[in-house]
C-alpha cells in the first residue's frame, strides 16, 4: 500500500474542523503549527472560519488538490466523507471515528475496508489518534502536541493510542514518525512497517501491538528489516492467558500463539521487550548509539567496588559476557590506574580518576582495543543537575573523547532512575553516548542488543510456511502408528522399514530389507491386548525366525479371535536403546507449522524444556533449537557418556520441517515420541509417530 | 554496642576542623547546620579558628562534655586522638581514615579495633563517610548536603559511601538515618540494624552490604526485625563468582556462599533486592504505604487495553495474583463502569472515568471491597508536569479519597519512567499513595510485597546452627557407607536395620530383625569387584536363605581371595523401588549446616533443581523445601501414579536438620542418595549414605 500521500502529504483538509474542545481542536490547533500550513484546509458546512481560519463549505471548493484529509466526524458520516474526498483526488485519510470492531461493530468496520479497497484511499484508523511526521513537520493528531518537531530517527506504530502519546512526553526522544494505528482497518501495522523501514531516516522502529492481521506480509517485511539490519523492537501483550484476554477484548487481531510469536521473532532478529519502559529505552539506545557492537564482549567500568558488584552480578545474571582483558589491555590499565586498583573486567577503577578526563579517556579507550569487548560501560549516576565542578563533568568529557574515536560504543549505566541533567545529557548523547536507565532494566537491555549482535540473517531461512486457506470446517483424523510412519517415510523422512505383511510371501518379500533383531506383531483394529492372544513376537534373530513368529501369531490369534479383522502381520526392527527425544510439529493458526524438539520423559513433562522453531528451517537453525535445550549437555557427552549424533537428528528436524512445510493445509499436529538419538556417527531412528491430519 | 551517644549526640567534636575542600571542610560546614550546633566544636592545633567558628587547640580545652568526635586526621594520628578523646570521656567517633584492610594493611586494622575495645568506645568507620540523622538534623556527613533535614522512616546502612550519598540524592526519598558504615572495623552492620530495628522512627530498614562479620549477632536481629514484622531490604553484591570476587576484593568480608545468604534470607523474611533501584524504590514504597496487605491477591484498573495488558502480562509472569473479582464487586463496577467496559481483573476501566474523581474512587472502594483482593493499583504515568486540567487530577483526587479510607493499600503503577509532577507526588505520597517505577521494576517490588505478606515468623525456626569454633587446621574423613548409616541410626534418623556379621551366630541374632528379601554382601576393604568372586547373594526369601548365603559368600571369598581382610558379610534388606530424592548437608563457614534437597539422576545434575534451607528447621520449612522444588510434581500424584508420602519426607529432612545441628562442628557434608519416597503411608528408606567429616 502506498503511503506517501498520507504520511508525507503536501495539503491537507480537515473534514468538521471545529473548535469546540476535543481531538478536533486540537488537530486543527496542531495542524496549524505544521510547516506546510498554507497547504492545510478547514472545511466545515457550517462554519466560515475556525481558530481565525477560513473555512469552506466542502472539500471541492477548496483551490487546491487534497493529498490526504482527517475527518473529525461521526461514524455515520464517514463513509459519504470519504466517497466525496475520493471523488475530488483525495487518496488518503485519517479516521478518528470509534465504534467499530473494538465495541463489537465488526460489520461496519467489514464495509468501511471494503469501501476503502474500492475507492483506492491510504485510511488510517479507524479508533485512532493520527500520526506525527517530525520530518515535514506535520502534525495530524488529535491530542495537543508540542508545536515545536522533536526530529529523530525513531518512529513508533502503536496500536494504543495513549501508549503513543505517552512516547511524546518523554522529552529526550526524539522521532521520525509517530503512528497511531487504531484498529488498522484499511492500513495495517504490517504495512506501516513497511514503509518505515524503507524510510532513511528511521534508524530503529518500535511498535507496539497486540496482534497481527496479515502474518503474509508481516513475515515479507520483518525479512525485509532482518536484511537490511534494522532495528525493530516490539512490545506485544498477550504473553499471558490474562493478557491475551485483554487483546482479543481490545481489538479485534486474533492474537495467536504467544510462544510461536516468540519464536518467529527469533527466526527474523526481532528485538521483542517486555515493558513500555523497555520499548521507549531500547528505541533511545539504539538511536544514540553510532554503530551496533562488532561482538557480545562487555566490559563495565565503574568507580566503587559496590557499583562494579551490582554490575557483575546484574549483567552475569542476565548471561551477558564480561571477557577477560588481553595481557596488552592489563598492561595498559595497570599503568594508568593507581595501584590499588586491580585491572579487571568489570573494572573498579576508583573514584579518583573521576576528576580527569583525559585520563579516563585513556582508559575507555585502552579497554576499547582489547579484541574482545565489543562495548564499554561507564557507571556513574547522571542527576538531575550537575554543577560545573561535579566529577560528571570531567568523566563525561572523557567519554565525549573516547566515544569521538567512533571505535566502539560507548553507554552509561545508572544506578537508579531520575531525571537526568539536560545539559550533560546532550553533551553525551550528541557524542553517541545513551544514558542507560538503572542496571535491573539497563542490562536488560544490553542483553536484547547482544542477542541482536549474535543474530545473522544469512543463517535463517527467513520465510514462514503460512496457510493459504484457513478452513472453515475443520475434521480432524489421526492417522495409525503404521500409516504415520508411511506417510513421514514417503515425504523422505528416514523412517526404521516396517510393513504389514498378509502372507508368506510378502513376508519373503520384505524380511531382507530390515536388520535384526526384529519384532512382529498381530494387525487389527479389534485386537487391544496383542500380548494376551499370542500376538506378539520379540528378539526374533533372522528371516527364519521371523517366518516361524509369522505363522504362529496367525495360527493363535484365528483361535484365540476367531472374529477379529486381521490386517496382517506389523514386522520391524526392533531398535535399540538411545536418548528418547520428541519431535513434533503444531500448525499455527496464523504462522503455519511450528517445529518442536525435545528431551523425553521429565524433561519435556515436568519442566517444559522444549524449542519451537517455525517451519521452514535448516540445518543451522534446527542446531540452534536442539542447543537452546536445557537438557542439552544429555545430548554433549553427559557424565562420561558418549555424545550423541546432533547432526544427524538437526538433519532429521530439517526432514520434519520440509515434510510439515509440504504438507502444511492438512497437517494440524506431528508426534514423534520417541526419537532414539544414538552416539556420534551412529544417526538417529523413529520409534513412533502420530500425525494428526485437519481437513 | 551502645550507639546512642555516636548516633544521637548531644555534644560533637571535629578533631582536625578544617577549611581545606574535602571531608574536613564538608564535615564541618554541615555541622553548622545541625540543630545542636552551639554543642559543636572545633579542634585544630594550629587553627583560631575555622568558618568563622572559634577552634580549641585540643578536645581536653572544650568546656562541656563531649559524646561524639569526628576524626579529620590522617590514619597515623588516629589511635592517639582516640585515647585523647577516650580520656575526656567521650565515647563515641567517626573515623573517615583510609588504607586499611580495603588496602591490605589488616594488622592496622586488627590493632585499631583492639583499641576500640579497650578504650568501650563505639567507632564507625574507618574508611567511611561518617551518616545522617534527620530526626535530630546532625550532619556528621564528609560530603555536602543539603542543609534542610527531609526527615522520614527510611534508615539506610550502606558499606558504600558513594551508594549511601546517591541515596541522599534522591529528592523524594526522606529519611531517619544514613550510615555510612565503611569498613566496619569496630562497629558492625549487624550493631547497626539492631540499632535501627529498634528505633521506633525507622519504618523501613534498607541496606547495601557486601558480607557480613557477625553470623552470631546477624542472626539475633533479623529475628528481632522478623519477630517484629520491621521491613529489612538488603541488597547485597557477590551473587555470581565475578561479583563475589569484587567484594572480597573491596572490603575484608567473608563474602560466604550466595546460595546459603538466599536461604537464610527465606527463613527471617527478609526481603532480598537485586539492585540500587530496587533497593531505593522498595523502601520508597514501604516508607510510604499506611500499611501492608492482607492477602496477596492484587487488582490493577488502567484506562486503556495497551496498559492493562502489560499489567496483566508483567504481573502473571512475575507468579503476582489477579484474583477473579466477587459476584457483588462485579455488579457494583457494572454499575460504576460505561457499557462498554468488561469489568475484569485486571480491569480495562475505559478513559471516561478519568474525568470523575468522585466516580473513579468509588471503582477503587468497590475493589478494596472484595474479599480476595490485598492491594489496589492505579495505573497511570505520572509525568514531569501535569496541568490542573489534566486527567491526573481527578484521578489522583480519587486514589486520595479511595485510600483515605484505610481500608486496603493504592498504589500507582507507572509505565514509564521519568520525573514526576512534585504536586502530584506530595498529594498522593501524604494520602498513602506511592508511585511505583515503571512496570518491570514495579511489579518486581510487588512480588517483593506479597512474599513479605506471605512470611509468618511462627511458621519458621528462627535460628541457626552457627558454628562455635572455627577450625584452622582441617582434616577430613569420609566414613563407608556402613559406619555412615550408623551413625545417622545413632542419631535418630530412620534407617533400614543392616550389620555387618562375621559368624552364624552373630547372622541368627541379627536375621530376624530385617524384612525380606535381603541382600548378603562381602565386607572387605580389599574386595572392589565383589560380584566377581561371588561375594553377593541378592533375591533371599528368609533367614534360612540368608544363612546359606553368608555360608556360600564366605567360602567362596576365602576361596578366590586368600589373602583379603575381611571385616564379615554385610545383611540388609532389599529395598522396593520408590521415588528417588537426594538430601544433603553441607556445612557454611558463616551459617553453619545447610539442608539440600531435591530429586534424585537428572533433576539435580542438570537442571539444579534443588532446595537450600539452613538448620535447624521444622516440618514446615521442610514442606516448604519440597514444595519449592520444579519437580515437586513427581511427588504428588504425577500421571495418575499414586502421591508421595511427603509427611515422611518431611519428617525426614527434620531429623537430618536434628542430626546436623548436633553434629555441627564435626560434620563437613552429607549425601543421602537416594532416599525412596514410598506411596502415601507408605514412608520413605534410606538407600545409601555418605558421611564426611571435618576436625
Amino acid at each position: 500500500m502506498e503511503l506517501t500521500k498520507l504520511l508525507r502529504p503536501r495539503s491537507i483538509a480537515v473534514i468538521g474542523a471545529t473548535d469546540k474542545p476535543g481531538f478536533g481542536l486540537s488537530t486543527c490547533s496542531n495542524l496549524l503549527k505544521t510547516k506546510i500550513k498554507e497547504h492545510v484546509y478547514f472545511v466545515h458546512p457550517k462554519r466560515e472560519e475556525v481558530l481565525g481560519k477560513e473555512c469552506y463549505k466542502s472539500i471541492g471548493e477548496i483551490p487546491e488538490k487534497i493529498d490526504m484529509c482527517v475527518l473529525i466526524v461521526n461514524k455515520k458520516v464517514v463513509p459519504s466523507a470519504l466517497e466525496e474526498a475520493a471523488e475530488y483526488g483525495c487518496k488518503a485519510a485519517v479516521v478518528y471515528a470509534s465504534g467499530y470492531g473494538e465495541t463489537g461493530d465488526k460489520e461496519s468496520e467489514g464495509q468501511l475496508r471494503e469501501l476503502c479497497r474500492k475507492l483506492d484511499m491510504a485510511v488510517m484508523g479507524v479508533n485512532c489518534a493520527g500520526f506525527i511526521n517530525n520530518l515535514d513537520e506535520i502534525f495530524a493528531f488529535g491530542m495537543l502536541v508540542p508545536g515545536e518537531a522533536r526530529k529523530g530517527n525513531v518512529a513508533i506504530i502503536s496500536q494504543s493510542g495513549k501508549i503513543c502519546l505517552n512516547m511524546m512526553q518523554i522529552t529526550y526522544m526524539n522521532f521520525s514518525y509517530l503512528i497511531s494505528s487504531g484498529n488498522s482497518t484499511c492500513i495495517r501495522i504490517e504495512d506501516y512497517l513497511e514503509f518505515l523501514i524503507k524510510d532513511e531516516d528511521t534508524k530503529v522502529i518500535g511498535l507496539y501491538m497486540e496482534g497481527i492481521k496479515d502474518p503474509v506480509k508481516f513475515k515479507e517485511v520483518l525479512k525485509q528489516a532482518a536484511l537490511a539490519r534494522k532495528p525493530v523492537v516490539i512490545l506485544k501483550v498477550g504473553k499471558t492467558s490474562k493478557g491475551s484476554a485483554l487483546a482479543a477484548s481490545h481489538t479485534g487481531s486474533l492474537a495467536g500463539s504467544d510462544k510461536a510469536f516468540d519464536a518467529i521473532v527469533k527466526k527474523f532478529g526481532v528485538i521483542r521487550v517486555d515493558d513500555i519502559e523497555e520499548l521507549v529505552q531500547m528505541c533511545h539506545m539504539l538511536s544514540v548509539l553510532p554503530m551496533i557492537p562488532e561482538n557480545t564482549g562487555l566490559s563495565a567500568m565503574c568507580l566503587s567496588g559496590g557499583e562494579t558488584g551490582v554490575c557483575a552480578d546484574t549483567g552475569t545474571l542476565l548471561g551477558l559476557e564480561y571477557p577477560e582483558f588481553a595481557p596488552e589491555t592489563m598492561e595498559k590499565l595497570r599503568e594508568l590506574l593507581p595501584d590499588y586498583a586491580t585491572p579487571a573486567n568489570p573494572l573498579d577503577m576508583s573514584a579518583t580518576l573521576a576528576h580527569d578526563g583525559e585520563k579516563y579517556a585513556a582508559v575507555i579507550q585502552a579497554i576499547m582495543e582489547d579484541p574482545s569487548i565489543g562495548m564499554v560501560l561507564c557507571g556513574q549516576t547522571i542527576l538531575p543537575e550537575h554543577g560545573p565542578k561535579d566529577v560528571i563533568q570531567p568523566m563525561s568529557d572523557g567519554m565525549v573523547i573516547a566515544a569521538g574515536k567512533k571505535k566502539k560504543p560507548v553507554a552509561v549505566m545508572s544506578f537508579f532512575n531520575s531525571s537526568r541533567d539536560k545539559m550533560v545529557r546532550e553533551k553525551l548523547e550528541a557524542a553517541g553516548v545513551p544514558i542507560l536507565p538503572a542496571t535491573g532494566c539497563g542490562f536488560k537491555l544490553l542483553k536484547y542488543l547482544m542477542d541482536f549482535v549474535k543474530y545473522k540473517p544469512e543463517e535463517h531461512i527467513l520465510d514462514l510456511a503460512i496457510l493459504e486457506n484457513q478452513k472453515k470446517e475443520k475434521v480432524r483424523t489421526a492417522l495409525s502408528e503404521h500409516d504415520s510412519k508411511c506417510e513421514l517415510a514417503a515425504a523422505g523422512v528416514p523412517v526404521p522399514p516396517e510393513a504389514i505383511v498378509s502372507s508368506k510371501e510378502e513376508l519373503r518379500d520384505f524380511a531382507p530389507g530390515i536388520s535384526y533383531p526384529a519384532v512382529a506383531k498381530i494387525a487389527s483394529p479389534d485386537i487391544l491386548h496383542k500380548s494376551d492372544v499370542g500376538g506378539v513376537k520379540l528378539n526374533l534373530q533372522d528371516a527364519g525366525e521371523l517366518e516361524t513368529a509369522y505363522q504362529e501369531i496367525m495360527e493363535s490369534v484365528k483361535e484365540k479371535c476367531p472374529d477379529a479383522r486381521i490386517d496382517g502381520v506389523l514386522v520391524q526392527s526392533m531398535l535399540p536403546q538411545g536418548v528418547e527425544m520428541i519431535i513434533g510439529v503444531n500448525a499455527d493458526p496464523q504462522f503455519g507449522p511450528m517445529i518442536l524438539c525435545g528431551l523425553g520423559g521429565v524433561f519435556v513433562e515436568v519442566f517444559k524444556d522444549v524449542s519451537l522453531y517455525p517451519a521452514p528451517l535448516n540445518e543451522q537453525e534446527a542446531r540452534s533449537m536442539i542447543e537452546s535445550l536445557k537438557g542439552y549437555k544429555l545430548l554433549n557427552g553427559y557424565r562420561g557418556s558418549k555424545k550423541c549424533d546432533v547432526d544427524a537428528l538437526a538433519k532429521f528436524i530439517v526432514k520434519i520441517s520440509e515434510y510439515a512445510v509440504a504438507q502444511k493445509e492438512s497437517l494440524k499436529e506431528l508426534d514423534i515420541n520417541p526419537l532414539f538419538v544414538y552416539p556420534e556417527g551412529e544417526g538417529v531412528a523413529l520409534a513412533d509417530a502420530l500425525v494428526i491430519k485437519e481437513q
